[in-house]
C-alpha cells in the first residue's frame, strides 16, 4: 500500500494551478476547496499567502505522531500506535523500518509519541525519543536517547521517567524540543487533573533537563522543599505541541483544553498556566470546569485560544525560502476540526489566523519543515505528505 | 412597515431555550443557528459564553449606520442613505423623525454616518453629527453639533470639514468618539489612496479635536511645516469602528482593507498605520497591492487583521452587567461576512474570536450598548435589533 512518488514521476505530472473560489461566509477564516491533479496524489490550493500543491510522501503508518529529518535528507516517522520508528526517503518515498525501538505502551493516548533528532547529530549522532512505557510502577511517559548504527537504534540510554506513574492510558502528551543544551518534555495531566497544580508531579507540566537528563541548577523549584527539580512550568492539560520560537527563542505550545479551551501559550520559567483552575473550556457535559473562571491572580492567559476545540497538535515555525508568505508563520495541526492551522503571530501576539486544507478531513498530528523548504505533515489516516509551493 | 414590541407582549411570549447545536468544522469559530421563537420577532441562541435572544426593536430604516442613547433612555439612529436622525423609545419600539438635520450627499458611500450623544448631555445638550456633504469646494466629511429643542436639532456648529474635498462618493469614513475633552473623527481616503500618506491631507486619518472643534496644542503635527494640525494618526484605508477601551482608555479603530486585510488598530500618537505602502490585502483583482509588503519599519502592524475581509463596521467594547460572559470583550458589526465579530481582548491582544449570528445574513453595521446593559445593533435590511440574555 505504500505509494512511491519518483521524482521522474513528478516531473511529468504538470500542475494544476486553477485558481480556487475564496471562502465563503460559512467557513469565515478562509477555507478553500483542493483541486486533485491528474495524479491523484495530490491537491493544488490557492491559499491567502501562497499557492501550493500537497502531495503524498508516503503512506501505509497508522498514526504519524512525530517528525525529525536526518542530514541525510531522510525523514524519521514516529507512528505512535504501531509503536514504530521509521525512515522515508522523501525523494523516492522509500520507507525503512527502524529496528531497536524501545517497547512501547501503545493503548488509548499511549505510543510513541515523539522523535527528535540532535540539532548537531553529525557531531553527536543522538535521536531523542519520547513514548508511554509500562514500568513495574505503571504506565508513564519516559524519554531516551540512542544513536543510529546502519538502521538500528543502539546504546539507548533512559533520560527521564514522568513521576507518578498513574494506572490509566490518557494523556502522556508528548513533545520534545532541544534548545542550546537543554532538553524540553511537555506531559500531559494523565487525565488526573489535581495533578497538574501540584508540583511534586510531572503530570500536567513542562519539564527542563539537560541533555543528558540531569536537572539543571537553575530550573525554579530546584531549592522548593517537595517539588520536582525538573519543573519549568506547570498548570498544563494536555500538551501536544512544543516550538522555538526562530528569533526570541521562547518555548511556545500548545494544549487541549476539556471542551473547547485549547491553547497555545507562550512558556516562561516557573509560571502557572491554570489548569483546571482556570480555563476558556467546560467539562463535555457543559457544565463549567471549578467554578468556571478564567482568570486569577498568578496565572497565565493563553497566548491564543481556540473554542470550539480544534484539537491543536505538533507545532512549527516556518523559518524556510520556498513559501516566503509564510515566514515567521506558526503552523498548528488540528485533529478534531481537521485542519492545518496557520496564525501570523507578531511578537506576543497572534495577528491573523487561517485554517489550511479544511476541505480534506485530515486528524493533522504533526507538522514539520523539510531542509527543501517544504512542510511536511502527518496525519491520522497513516499518511505523511507535504505542500510545496507551485508557481502562480 | 415599523413593528412595534410592548412589553406586555414580550412578557407573553414564551422564549425558547433550545440547545443548539455546536459549531461544525465548515465554520470553525462558532457558528450556531437562530432558533426563532413563537413570535416571529426574535431567535434564540446558544453561543460559548452566552445564552440570548436577538429580537426586533425597530424596522422601517434603510441602513442604520449610527447609534447613541439619550439620557431618557431612548436610542437615536442615523440612517445612513436616508441622511434621517430618528429617536427609537426601545420599551415601545416607537420612532420619532428628528427634524433640523443639515442636508446630507448621501451617494455611495456619503450620508449621514454617525450620531453621538455627549457623555455629559444632561449638562451641555450637545449631540454631534458626522455626515457627507457638498460643500461649495466638492464633497468631503463633516461633523457638526447641535442641541435638542424637543425633537428639532438648533443652533448647529460646524466643528470640522475634511480638507480637501474630492470629485467621487467613496470612502467618507466616519465614526466619532468624544473621550475627556476630546473629539475623535476617522476619516477614508477617499479612494484616493496616497492622500493616506499624505499629513496635508485629512483623508485617511484619525482627528484629533477638542469638543468645540478647535485644534489641541498637543497634537503631533501642530509644529509639522506644511502638516495639517488636526491629524492624530494617518496611513489608514477606509476607517469604519472607533471606540474607547474601558479600561487602558485607548482608541481602538477597525477599517476596511482592499480585498483582504481588514485591520483592527490601536491608535497612538502621530503613528503610520501603513496604508497604502503595507497592508494584509491584495487588489480586488488579486495582484499585490505596491510591492506586497505587509511589514516596514516606521509603520505599525494592525492588532489583528481579517483575511478574507468581514467588513468591519461599527465597534463597542462591552462593560455591561446583562451578559457577565462577554464582560470586556470587543464587538464589530460585520458587513461582507454578515456577522457580529466577538474579540476577547487582553491587554494589547487578541486572545480569541467568535462570529454570532452569521446564520442571519444580516450585515451588521453598528453596535452600542444599552443603558440596560443589552447590545444594541443596526444592520442594512433596515432593522434596529438587541441581543439580550436568556436564562440557562
Amino acid at each position: 500500500m505504500r505509494r512511491m512518488i519518483s521524482d521522474a514521476r513528478r516531473k511529468l505530472t504538470p500542475y494544476l494551478t486553477l485558481v480556487v473560489s475564496a471562502a465563503t461566509a460559512a467557513a469565515p477564516t478562509g477555507a478553500q476547496s483542493g483541486t486533485p491533479d491528474s495524479s491523484a496524489t495530490g491537491w493544488t490550493y490557492e491559499s491567502q499567502s501562497a499557492r501550493f500543491r500537497v502531495e503524498v510522501v508516503a503512506t501505509g503508518f497508522q498514526r504519524p505522531s512525530g517528525l525529525s529529518f536526518l542530514p541525510d535528507g531522510r525523514l524519521l516517522v514516529a507512528d505512535r500506535p504501531a509503536g514504530t520508528l521509521s525512515a522515508i526517503d522523501v525523494g523516492s518515498g522509500v520507507v525503512t523500518r527502524i529496528g531497536g525501538v524501545p517497547p512501547v505502551h501503545a493503548k488509548v493516548d499511549g505510543g510513541l509519541l515523539d522523535v527528535l533528532v540532535h540539532p548537531d547529530y553529525t557531531r553527536n549522532g543522538w535521536i531523542y525519543l519520547a513514548y508511554a512505557a509500562e514500568l513495574p510502577e505503571g504506565n508513564t511517559t519516559v524519554v531516551d536517547r540512542a544513536r543510529l548504527d546502519g538502521d538500528r537504534l543502539v546504546g539507548i540510554e533512559r533520560l527521564f521517567a514522568a513521576r507518578p506513574a498513574i494506572p490509566n492510558d490518557n494523556h502522556f502528551g508528548c513533545r520534545l524540543v532541544l534548545d542550546r543544551g537543554f532538553l524540553f518534555i511537555s506531559l500531559g495531566d494523565r487525565d488526573t487533573r489535581e495533578l497538574a497544580q501540584d508540583v511534586a508531579s510531572d503530570d500536567g507540566k513542562i519539564i527542563r533537563l539537560r541533555e543528558d537528563g540531569t536537572v539543571p541548577r537553575d530550573n525554579p523549584f530546584v531549592k522548593r522543599k517537595g517539588a520536582l527539580p525538573e519543573i519549568w512550568s506547570y498548570g498544563h492539560r494536555n500538551p501536544q505541541g512544543l516550538a522555538l520560537h526562530p528569533e526570541t527563542r521562547e518555548l511556545w505550545e500548545d494544549e487541549h483544553g476539556p471542551k473547547g479551551g485549547d491553547e497555545i501559550n507562550v512558556i516562561q520559567r516557573g509560571r502557572n498556566y491554570g489548569w483546571p483552575v482556570i480555563t476558556y473550556g467546560r467539562e463535555y457535559d457543559g457544565r463549567p470546569v471549578g467554578d468556571g473562571r478564567t482568570r486569577q491572580a498568578g496565572m497565565e492567559q493563553p497566548l491564543y485560544y481556540y473554542v470550539p476545540s480544534i484539537a491543536p497538535s505538533g507545532m512549527l515555525f516556518y523559518t524556510g525560502t520556498a513559501f516566503p508568505g509564510w515566514r515567521g508563520n506558526l503552523f498548528i495541526g488540528a485533529m478534531a476540526l481537521t485542519h492545518l492551522n496557520r496564525l501570523v503571530a507578531d511578537g506576543g501576539r497572534i495577528l491573523h489566523e487561517e485554517r489550511l486544507l479544511d476541505d480534506r478531513q485530515w486528524r493533522v498530528r504533526v507538522v514539520q519543515q523539510g531542509p527543501d523548504g517544504f512542510i511536511y505533515i502527518g496525519v491520522d489516516s497513516g499518511m505523511v505528505l507535504r505542500l510545496r509551493p507551485v508557481e502562480g
